[in-house]
């Protein structure tokens, strides 16, 4: 019996997008093209173009910055960021914090001390003025507007979700609470191993494609479709389990209380009012349904920013913006116990609230995290935050933790001391 | 033998998008939702819905608007223009120009009089912070490059088109010159009478959609490989033609020019210069390539920013963003015995140049003009430019001209007395 090698990539220099000349010239050669319409368009290492131009790859819906001036951050650059080293989890060598961005296949990446930068840099195929896909760090948007309407009292936390969507009511979500959804703590029958070709995140992905379905194809068609399929595996309440629907059952909740689409919703409440210097989008479904849970791109200073709006406890550009309770709320955490059952061994001690990775680390940090690496961590003890985008070749953060973890806490520990 | 009595069309209030109820509540229902992937989503009444939405209904490239302050515009609101009356071409009873709007189907219009706001007005499903399809404003915008181009020395006017891509060495442009296809007197085989079924654009519609071919699709599948196909008719310098092919084959040539894409260009060189609010985005095909004849979606406020540039002979912000010989070379005009051979009764006198058109009136101004009334009129008498957008139900400016024309006259007219 012979055992499977671990895959193996090409590293960041060797899958530069720049210098594979993706969708270069006029027009780009036939094999460098990426499209809507391939099957492939997200594979590594096509994933490194694409995830920095997803709005050329689908349908999305905007997510307005507003008309006025973008806020000016200030500017204070720490060059000895890039010498900080650590150990990565389960490694024998140091690496400094440079060499980390590479291995990581860091696109973008800022660093906030005090609200001025300290650290900035990109690679790949973003620049200042791109949007990168945020993957599932838009989850943890819309935990923060699904907190902020819980505080304003527009959203029970305790109701069922059936008494909000009656179409969920026959679905495993009918007689979870909202609470229950917003914190993963729902029992449902759904699987998103990646790696796994059978799993039912590739028919959700089917369903939820804004392009034409195969000649004969009778599956759901929309993420709301697709939620009413859902059946319950376990209970309720019993267990943190990351899954990717309870972020779309929640912004369809969202959407349902208020009236407005979460990419409205998004631009109304956070994006027009943090000083973003760019529109977001979201990439959307085939009746115009935006992506809640992982759809959203941005640049990565308006990231930023929203991160430090979290740390100034919901206010910015000196008004509240995410009530403080609301931001309480996901610096109180969730319940370790509960968190311990999904069995995360680089998260030893963690929990999950509001959609944000509570790390209960010595800093109390909290972050937000996108598959591929996508990282918004906010470290109210060095009033610092991290902002990431990357296009890491595993589709999950296991891949990168070892890495990421004692970086993050490194560079925090060192800007703790200023 | 009976005539067909011209079809009609609801009128503007009621074909409201928002009472209509296009893509309203979570999910919309059924018979309400317009999706990239429906046959007839920009047919009148839905096109009212969807002119505004394009980047919902199609991949697109973004234009960047940088990342500094917008430009702030001056506002003194003239109260008198919504009273102005004026007589329709071929009309017997003035309408007032508060009545030209919805009998234009205006979906939001701006005027500038030295540089500040005069009147402003949003229907339909615009806002101000909407953007939406400026159809062929798109291609000014693109003359604007390429007249730039030619006054720094980098496009060669008197070149032939196949000089520059030698893949269209064997297609009609091969032998027209660059001026030639920047002012639309080439002799190409292609018809672009929307209302025929048959007629050339709706092939070359199939060929540049971004959307998977049907099976067993032969055809051409991009903008580039479709103008390679355009076979000549007639001589090329003799008489103004306008056909949007010409457009895509100068973007071609501007991209095979400077390395950049039409949306990166009109980015670099217009949109981050002008203080725009709001990113535009462009509409792509299959490869990836913006469709410069038409793919444009702007703000409004944005659109007459670059008509006030235009209007200060290429100054925006106090700096020469387009030579000022460019700007002279549109406001020179074409040949109006060229352009009278196309035979627009409607527009005597009138010529194209730099694809921008010339009314040679007594104001001396020039127009940018979209299919379904888009309009960019910069009158240098009244030193007065109006921005519209607008949803007309007749895909041709046959349909709106008789109240249009009088009606930007009338204000003209009414600024040059202030």
């Amino acid at each position: 019996m012979t055992s499977t090698p671990p895959e193996t990539f090409p590293d960041a220099a060797a899958s530069d997008p720049r210098a594979l000349g993706w969708m270069q010239g006029a027009p780009p050669a036939p094999d460098r093209v990426i499209a809507m319409t391939d099957r492939d368009l997200f594979r590594f290492p096509k994933s490194r173009w694409a995830f920095s131009h997803m709005r050329q790859l689908a349908p999305t819906a905007g997510v307005s910055r507003g008309l006025g001036a973008p806020s000016t951050l200030g500017r204070r650059i720490d060059d000895a960021i890039d010498g900080l080293t650590f150990t990565p989890i389960g490694g024998a060598t140091p690496v400094t914090w440079a060499e980390s961005l590479a291995a990581n296949y860091t696109d973008g990446l800022v660093v906030l001390h005090d609200g001025d930068i300290v650290y900035e840099t990109y690679a790949g195929a973003l620049t200042e003025t791109g949007q990168h896909c945020a993957f599932s760090v838009t989850k943890s948007m819309m935990g923060l507007l699904a907190e902020s309407l819980i505080v304003e009292g527009a959203l029970d936390p305790d109701a069922p979700v059936a008494d909000l969507i009656a179409e969920l009511a026959g679905s495993a979500f009918g007689d979870a609470t909202v609470r229950q959804v917003l914190d993963m703590t729902t029992g449902l029958r759904y699987s998103e191993t990646y790696a796994d070709p059978k799993a039912d995140v590739w028919v959700y992905s089917a369903a939820t494609s804004p392009l034409p379905k195969p000649e004969g194809f009778t599956g759901p068609r929309t993420f709301f479709d697709y939620l009413r399929t859902v059946a319950k595996d376990g209970e309720h309440g019993e267990a943190f389990a990351y899954k990717t629907i309870n972020t779309d059952a929640l912004g369809w909740i969202l959407a349902r209380t208020t009236g407005r689409s979460t990419a409205e919703l998004l631009s109304e409440r956070i994006w027009s009012r943090i000083g973003a210097e760019q529109d977001g989008y979201m990439t959307i479904d085939s009746i115009g349904v935006p992506f809640a849970g992982g759809g959203l791109s941005a640049g990565l200073r308006d990231l930023a920013r929203v991160g430090q709006m979290v740390l100034d406890g919901g206010v910015a550009q000196g008004r509240q913006i995410v009530p403080s309770a609301a931001i309480d709320s996901l610096f109180g955490g969730g319940d370790p116990a509960r968190f311990a059952k999904a069995g995360y061994g680089l998260l030893p001690g963690w929990s999950y609230r509001g959609m944000w990775w509570i790390t209960h680390n010595a800093h109390r940090a909290i972050m937000a995290r996108g598959v591929y690496g996508q990282s918004l961590y906010v470290d109210p003890t060095a009033r610092m935050v991290i902002a990431r985008f990357s296009s890491h070749p595993i589709a999950a953060n296991a891949g990168n933790d070892p890495v990421t973890l004692p970086a993050f806490q490194a560079v925090g520990e060192h800007l703790a001391r200023r």
